[in-house]
């Protein structure tokens, strides 16, 4: 009883900040998002009768006490589906440096999701693995589904998954991650999302996101770069304006993220189409077709301050790469 | 007929961003302010039947054509309110760099103002220099009266204008600016201003703003820094939140100005009581009481970016030095 999946983290086009309820998930918007190819975690799940506990490792070592915990609470949701009491060993990696802006807990339980699935041999459609996913870590339900992907807003856990709007073939962008600082963030993601209603911004955001979301899904059918890359800017500064007033505020970003995000626009007006985006950290994303690509990496090895890039593309979503039933 | 007048610039605690009429230079909101020792502007008007033109310098240069037609518009309200139409010769200087977050057109429109009057010899209360000076540049109008001002927002041009909450000897507090860039800025807040309504957020912040005000007003009353810095704080995010969502956005950050608030921050959990706040630059201003002066000065020391710091007290307003009735 043991599966391999490997699950692609995601970039938000439209954010997901604030929920509606902090046990199940249920995010307080819609929103919008692109997998990428070479942001990914690989876990392997065992499942054995031989296990005296669950044993959690992050590469070699052992994962942190805090992180274990919230991995054994879904491994608990996933035996309880299957009936099984039985522990598990559990082996993760990523591919990139963790807490750090890159979604590392999105690709991280989407994975977990589907090899504990995969290794427990359950019959599990993509909507259920979605909303399976969404239980460990929101944004980790985008990363189940391919390509460019939709995660509804809703009361009901049952209706809060995610859906592919198009395959990762639709459209040629490129996500070049400008790696800025590989240091653990002092604030998670979780706590932020519960303060995200102590911005007094927060729910102004919430009104005007609906006509954003039309635009954005436009955007991404024309596929317009201009139009697409316009929406993302002002949307990842906003997320970042309601973490920087909430109480107590979040600042997730450096020097240098500012110094990027500057930089773009200039870059912009001397006609080289790229634009930024933010996650809940300091590395700037850039969006481009990939046929700048080469141009903005050109413009990226003159900044001494970026410590590496990771170039992607729209990715596959979540899938099983190795399966042994015993 | 000549006059040299001093006029200090001014922090602001709550913030002047956005209009209610752009030619009358009406605020949104009130704001409340703190006149600067340290950083101020010294004009020198002289009107005179043998000047053939107007003649702008900006120390030993003639100032710019568009800072000379802002300045010759000026010197024309008080030419209609004399009923003298002779040309004058301006010669201002600031103890600053322009343009750089430091509100020199505030320090420089009061200055104006008062040497302009001074040298036609006008009888003006405090209250009608306020309003003059506001005409200028609005934020001009709380470099008129001494110490901590309050400008009061009004649908009338009669009606709005600066007056002193406290005078400079209320609380020794210190404003250490903390200059980081001397680059003129892109965009002037005249034309930010006039975007302020195009951000989402901009309504909800009006909506907010009377219960910080009141608190703010209990804090110098109380010369409460905790208070009075957690309320700065966050009216000064809000401030470049406001700014960053424009159409088009306005980016006043530098790399160096993230950083410096992320270290306010650190500091204070070491138990160093500073605050942050910012203008419409990239220099941060780090207020604290004066007994803290010198640890804030060492921490600074250690930061290479920083290009110099102005440390000011409390202000009175702006005062004649020299006057010549000939």
């Amino acid at each position: 009883m043991k599966a391999t999946a490997v699950a692609p983290s995601n970039i938000a086009f439209i954010k997901y900040w604030g929920k509606k309820d902090k046990n199940l998930r249920l995010p307080a918007n819609t929103s919008i998002s692109m997998n990428l190819s070479n942001a990914f975690t690989t876990t392997t799940v065992e499942f054995s009768a031989d296990n005296k506990k669950d044993e959690i490792y992050f590469g070699e070592k052992r994962m942190d006490r805090k992180s274990s915990i919230r991995v054994i609470s879904h491994l608990d949701r996933i035996r309880r589906i299957a009936k099984k009491n039985l522990f598990a060993k559990v082996v993760t990696q990523n591919s990139f440096p963790q807490s750090t802006g890159i979604a590392s807990s999105a690709s991280g339980f989407a994975a977990l999701t589907l090899a504990a699935v995969g290794a427990m041999d359950l019959k599990c459609s993509e909507k259920d693995l979605s909303i399976l996913a969404r239980l460990g870590s929101g944004s980790a339900c985008r990363s189940i589904p391919c390509g460019f992907v939709e995660w509804k807003v809703s009361k009901t856990s049952e209706n809060s998954y995610s859906f592919s709007l198009y395959d990762e073939k639709h459209w040629d962008l490129k996500d070049i991650i400008a790696v800025v600082s590989t240091e653990e963030k002092k604030t998670s993601s979780t706590l932020g999302h519960e303060n995200a209603k102590s911005s007094p911004l927060f729910s102004k955001r919430l009104e005007h996101l609906p006509a954003r979301i039309v635009k954005l899904k436009e955007a991404l059918k024309e596929k317009n770069i201009k139009k697409l890359g316009e929406l993302i800017e002002k949307e990842a500064i906003e997320l970042h304006m309601i973490m920087m007033t909430q109480d107590p505020p979040l600042f997730y970003w450096d020097g240098s993220t500012m110094e990027i995000v500057k930089l773009v626009r200039l870059w912009r007006n001397d006609g080289l189409l790229v634009y930024f985006t933010l996650d809940a950290g300091p590395n700037v994303h850039l969006i481009c077709e990939s046929k700048e690509e080469n141009k903005v990496l050109e413009k990226l090895k003159k900044l001494s301050y970026i410590k590496n890039v990771i170039i992607n593309s729209p990715s596959s979503g979540a899938r099983l790469i190795d399966k042994h039933l015993f």
